[in-house]
């Protein structure tokens, strides 16, 4: 049985920040190679390049929250839209900056992973 | 011979803030009896209901303003998961407010309507 889509994607997104601020590497879990990263103006596609791409960033600690979470079922197959808004704090920076970041959720057995996922600064 | 995502989408957004902010009843052809509408806190499903949350909003003067506008293929099946943020004006304020939407476009026949649709403020 799978658990509702609303647990799930709290569940992901809890996961995927704790482990994105604790050690990018980690994150590797939740992508396949046929997943799609676009963060600020780069498109990557499959888990190594976005990996990559995550842990050569140019900051060192890094510290997300969540302000709001949204879900909605995004197939008949179990598919979940999230859309997150938040903010975070890199290295000694003492101002938050505002980020939205959508993601696709697709199931694979009991588990989910990352197919689609769009990450992007607010300012202003 | 279906556009590239990316067309897709700039159109699709193109027309979707044009229609809001000139009336927003006309939203009503981009909607099925199975899309999706999270606006804020609320959940909505289904053409009639969203048309409703939309057209009942508290202002009577709404300009969008597009930032970024990001755009992956949702599914093997042509659809389209699109992000956008950007800033809202409202009747005669002077300030404008950050937003976020994402939305799942799926085909249908030669075109395509709205699945997914979450839409957020954002503050601070």
């Amino acid at each position: 049985v799978m658990a509702d889509f609303r647990t799930v994607a709290e569940q992901f997104t809890t996961f995927y920040y704790n482990t994105f601020d604790a050690d990018r590497k980690g994150l590797a879990a939740l992508y396949r190679d046929g997943s799609m990263l676009t963060f600020e103006t780069a498109a990557i596609r499959g888990v190594s390049d976005i990996i990559k791409q995550l842990t050569t960033l140019p900051f060192e600690k890094v510290v997300h929250k969540v302000n709001t979470l949204d879900a909605q079922p995004s197939n008949e197959q179990g598919g979940i839209l999230v859309m997150v808004t938040g903010a975070l704090l890199v290295d000694e920076e003492q101002r938050p900056m505002n980020y939205t970041q959508a993601f696709q959720l697709l199931p694979d057995g009991q588990s989910y992973y990352v197919y689609n996922d769009v990450f992007r600064l607010i300012y202003g």
